[in-house]
């Protein structure tokens, strides 16, 4: 495994010498996991011309959600009270003298605070710092088969935590109590914990898309709206799911459903290699403004996943770019209408090529209106 | 409550004219709730010579949990694809004309990133850029009697739900479960949500600080350390506590824990206005340092609270700043012997002077070691 963690750190040195840069400097923590295979708080990773090194502030608790460190790094521990590792590490390059003290240092300017990036040019003055920008994000994108195997893991517990709770009572429990409920399940199962806070809207507050969890309690005739996801070893899915409370559906309940459920399927359908993200926004986006619902909908039907549980590609009307194969992805547009409540429906799946079978769906829970 | 937040504003405004800014942009999430009386994600607070703006992509949802706007305030919503709105604020200064367009604008450097803040530079060209350094953060040190308030029925409901879960059987049940069970306790009480995620650690993992609960089953004879706290209306509180389980503590339990014990309460006896901060941390580290714990010891040993977790002023050996009165700050020493565990007790409480009984303690579950 640890070889893996080499591999990409060399990709990222050979994009970063082509580009001019001595070393880089990477701080965005998800990055620095893609990278190291774990991330301590506030952790850097310095890849230098030689050597690679992770820098952290005071020792690393060798806490098993943060993921476990490749043993081939070089690990810099430095005092809790030692100030900034990217200042720390900047430093590191001025004292090594010669080329490295006066090339440049690629660093990630969409995450580095102004702040940090005048202290890091301070310490080292002969430093050129260059932008290394989305580099390792793009990197992120086309998954290998072990992380693609967490993201299953990850999509099977959410599907167990979300198939118990549907088993147990639900009307006059609170939304509230159903999130909470959500991510102990999702603890059971094995999960590291919740991939982003669990989503439960009931009623009027069915079908919002992030919709934190209120005092509000389930009552017969209730949409039930959940959105939860498990983290496990650092990788994060996202299931959705709408339900509605009582023996039968209102009519409208059922018309809203099979809409939202029909732009689903077109969406996930869309998922091929190749594939613009922006016509796979068009494919799930058409039918809800068909039917008139053009005017609140969200200003995308679906997003990346990985170590963040929001990351490229972007399904959206203006998306520039294309599907890879083994770019896992979230398909999920909804509807909601101002106090009467919605319906969202959300999956994770994998772009596989047709020949392989097609899109892979990681979330399997039915997809049928449940009436419970 | 509305006028609460003009007044801040005000005052923020002053000090910004007075160090020669037209306006100020304030972007650091804590503190735009601090000045508008609440955050939806991603806004931020436009003070400008006439009026102040809340920007934001996107309807708030008015999710309670991120407080109440002002409604004073002017609110401008972007469209959700409409980009970053502290750019967006940047352009309606630059579109302004006049002196407002040619003035000078102050930014949280320490918050936003470089590539941020170069957006903001390129859309008003114009505007000379200064620092906003930490203005906003030091005007939250001192807090007002209703923040008090806030602070005390989030330290409440953090005792009650540390009290039921002291009730309950707890020898075999995993960390995991109980940080979970501690934390479904505080919204049931009334919190809007965990302060920060919960600590719960057994035996060996006892007395870590900032120990991330795992698997680990509660055993006979374990020192058992807790660390949770509520979030009320957006304040912070925190409370940490050691127990031991069975029966009756070893000796080298009772003697760790009457060090630890001795070393936070003349910790929390040095909490008056006009103390230094570096001399109350001393108070509490001395005790520790002359038992012969002083490697391992954490960088600091309190710190403030308020609408984040983790505020200043900062209890350290190099702190310069000296305590006001109404700073609510924490007390919180711990030891812990690797392999064996050890002890953590924390404190909230908010310096007052000795004409009004000194330090008042918000968090008042027992000190006593219990045996569980």
């Amino acid at each position: 495994m640890s070889e893996v963690y080499a591999v990409r750190r060399a990709r990222l040195r050979d994009r970063c010498s082509a580009a001019g840069s001595t070393a880089a400097l990477v701080s965005r923590p998800a990055n620095v996991r893609y990278l190291a295979g774990g991330a301590p708080p506030g952790a850097v990773l310095l890849l230098g011309p030689d050597t690679d090194t992770l820098l952290c502030a005071g020792s690393p608790l060798g806490d098993p959600a943060e993921g476990r460190l490749d043993a081939e790094l070089r690990l810099t521990v430095l005092p809790a009270t030692g100030g900034d590792p990217a200042v720390a590490a900047a430093g590191v390059l001025a004292s090594a003298g010669g080329a490295a003290a006066t090339g440049s240092l690629a660093v990630e300017e969409h995450h580095l605070t102004v702040v940090r990036y005048r202290a890091i040019g301070a310490t080292a003055p002969r430093l050129r710092l260059t932008d290394l920008a989305g580099a390792v994000e793009q990197q992120r994108l086309v998954k290998d088969e072990e992380e693609i195997s967490c993201l299953r893991i990850a999509a099977e517990i959410a599907d167990q935590a979300l198939g118990e709770l549907l088993e147990s009572i639900l009307v006059g429990r609170t939304e509230r109590h159903l999130a909470l409920e959500l991510e102990r399940r999702l603890v059971d199962h094995g999960a590291d914990g919740p991939a982003f806070a669990t989503s439960v809207g009931t009623g009027p507050n069915s079908g919002r898309n992030g919709h934190r969890p209120t005092d509000r309690r389930v009552e017969e005739g209730d949409f039930l709206s959940v959105g939860l996801g498990a983290d496990y070893r650092g990788y994060r899915c996202l299931i959705g799911r709408t339900f509605v409370i009582g023996t039968s559906p209102a009519d409208w309940q059922v018309d809203l459903y099979d809409l939202v459920f029909a732009a689903q399927r077109a969406g996930r359908e869309g998922l091929v290699p190749g594939a613009g993200c922006r016509d796979v926004d068009r494919a799930a986006r058409q039918p809800l403004e068909a039917a008139g619902h053009a005017e609140g909908l969200a200003a995308r039907t679906g997003h990346g996943v990985g170590l963040e549980i929001d990351e490229d590609p972007q399904l959206t009307p203006a998306a520039m770019g294309k599907l890879d194969a083994c770019v896992p992805v979230t398909v999920g547009p909804g509807v909601h209408l101002p106090g009467r409540g919605g319906v969202r429906i959300d999956d994770t799946l994998v772009v596989r090529p047709e020949a392989d079978g097609g899109p892979e769906l990681l979330t399997i829970t039915t997809k049928e209106l449940l009436a419970l």
